[in-house]
């Protein structure tokens, strides 16, 4: 095995991976161990596969503390089909469904769930361009909703939940895409929580969901007449093997979630996301040549944004960062400036090297 | 990289991949040459994705001589979404849409359509136990039917169309999952056609669809009311990147095609798909002790089918079959006996394999 040069990898999603779990694909993508074949050819039905989905399953459980009454499932599809899953499955023509607007995601999710029902936008921090978490005294929910749906983390924008809204009884839907393992999760309090792999996870190509036993109930009611493939309790029934899964995906969302156990868990990974964000957030807010674009409290450890002085420099920084081996800092195209994503797998180092880079930048230009 | 032991993979799919193109994936799994990320953490929005993206399609356009007024799409979800997608896009409520049952996927298919509204089943062979595709001569054609959709080939029970059936003017809609690029195809004849790349063209987790401009212009049609990710017009304008796509799935099929390229093309993997098919047909009837289960004018290249003697002998040969290293014989749990698997990748020795296997069963139990 050649040693092979790689740099820091900023990108919002897909994003870096562990080393260790790179290698472990590697090694055995020829032929699985004790199975003569790759993984990328073994049959969804075979029992190598069936014991990598259940060491899966079972490894995503003990990592999150998830209860007996929760389903784990592995769809297609990304976030945005959970869109219009989530208000197809549980969004009956009589009932209100709460959204609280916090970012571009949940915007788009909005607007898939207005196509299947009734929509009641809790709170919207919209105007404000998304800068800040809808804080819990906004929000007006609706008695007897079918559900509340957040963005537990907004990608684009730089904000995430410090704390769960309280929602009462009425059952929490949560797309955690960016965030999920980022930190522990208190899954008692959703009723429904989703996320692509493809931030803290694994790859892109799958969707964890983790679903409470009486949504799986919920969604069973309507499978004679929802499109199979977008039903929750099919997925559920079959054991996410209705159809043929996102076999590879699967495999190596397992391989992360053994290396996040033996990290020390999510508590750990939490301590170390905290310590990653606070060094990158100090240093654009040392001397006022950097600055954040969102409201302190609501600073998302996972998606850190900034901008500089004016758009000129800003290029030049993209350009520059990118020369010096610190890829995908920019912005979304829809918000411009810079965005460093310190996903659980992006290392310390990468922030030491991105500091540097800011402080000798500023040396230049400021 | 030291050498491992690979078997004989008959799998329905999951199925076997070219080694070469294993060993590609495996030498750039830490870092693709020039990019310094591996395949599986780099952004969908990247250049070197955006270019792994534009060569898979330019190499499935000559590959199958797709002709400029069809588009390529790499979606999520399978030939099991892909059952809705079609009458939800296509599908009017004042419109009827023909669909030929030729076996249990096709079946599959209409359960779907009949959910989004009027089906006419043009002809049916459930009765014979689908073991023979119907006759030219049988369809029940709608005049002006929304589109009639067929199943090329019939992957649990092992037929395959050897022509394509005449429907007129009315767009024909064909799942090809088991044989797409197993032999030429005339695209031209078809409005829309789509795989799981899982069989003849890569691994599970994409599906790539080829439609004609004007299919893509009635999916517009309905893009304010429809899921948008169920919106084939919503993935053609952006080019399959409306969301993270499964972006490592989609690289190798792009190194499926190129490797399929260098066999020489679809015309030289039809000749040597016909040649391993005819190979294992001939032993299949060579005593009587095996028997095929399907009309021979219908067999499948793709998915060989046979029966012994009695199911005790079955279970013994699946046994024995295994411990010789020729894994995945099992027929589909709905039908028994055995199916073996010959897609593209599934080499010529393993047929060879396989034969001598037999003939040695046959003398010890015959």
């Amino acid at each position: 095995m050649t040693t092979v040069h790689r740099i820091h990898n900023f990108s919002a999603g897909p994003g870096v991976l562990p080393l260790p779990v790179l290698e472990e694909i590697q090694r055995d993508l020829i032929a699985l161990p004790r199975v003569g074949m790759s993984i990328l050819e073994i049959s969804h039905r075979s029992k190598a596969f069936e014991s990598i989905l259940a060491r899966a399953d079972a490894d995503i459980r003990s990592l999150a503390g998830i209860p007996s009454n929760y389903r784990v499932l592995f769809l297609q599809g990304g976030p945005s089909l959970q869109f219009s899953m989530v208000p197809m499955n549980f969004l009956a023509s009589s009932a209100t469904a709460d959204y609280i607007d916090s970012g571009s995601w949940a915007e788009k999710a909005i607007k898939e769930a207005k196509k299947v029902g009734t929509v009641n936008v809790a709170a919207s921090t919209k105007i404000e361009h998304y800068t800040r978490i809808p804080r819990p005294a906004e929000l007006k929910l609706t008695p007897g909703a079918a559900y509340v749906h957040m963005t537990s983390n907004n990608t684009i924008e730089g904000t995430e939940y410090k704390q769960l809204p309280d929602v009462g009884n009425v059952p929490l839907v949560s797309d955690t895409s960016s965030n999920m393992f980022s930190r522990p999760i208190d899954v008692s309090r959703h009723a429904l929580v989703y996320a692509g792999a493809q931030k803290n996870m694994g790859p892109a190509g799958v969707t964890v969901v983790i679903i409470r036993d009486d949504m799986v109930a919920r969604s069973a009611g309507r499978k004679s007449s929802l499109p199979t493939m977008l039903c929750y309790a099919v997925h559920a029934e079959h054991n996410s093997l209705y159809n043929t899964p996102p076999t590879f995906a699967i495999y190596v969302v397992g391989l992360v979630m053994r290396w996040l156990i033996e990290q020390g868990g999510l508590a750990a990974m939490g301590q170390l996301n905290a310590r990653k964000a606070a060094r990158l957030y100090a240093e654009i807010d040392r001397s006022g040549f950097y600055r954040g674009t969102t409201r302190k409290e609501d600073r998302s450890l996972m998606n850190l944004t900034f901008r500089l002085p004016n758009e000129e420099l800003e290029e030049a920084f993209i350009r520059d960062s990118e020369a010096a081996g610190l890829d995908g800092l920019k912005g979304h195209r829809s918000v411009g400036g810079m965005r460093a994503s310190l996903y659980n797998a992006f290392p310390e180092e990468g922030v030491e090297a991105l500091v540097a880079f800011m402080k000798e930048f500023e040396r230049r230009h400021g």
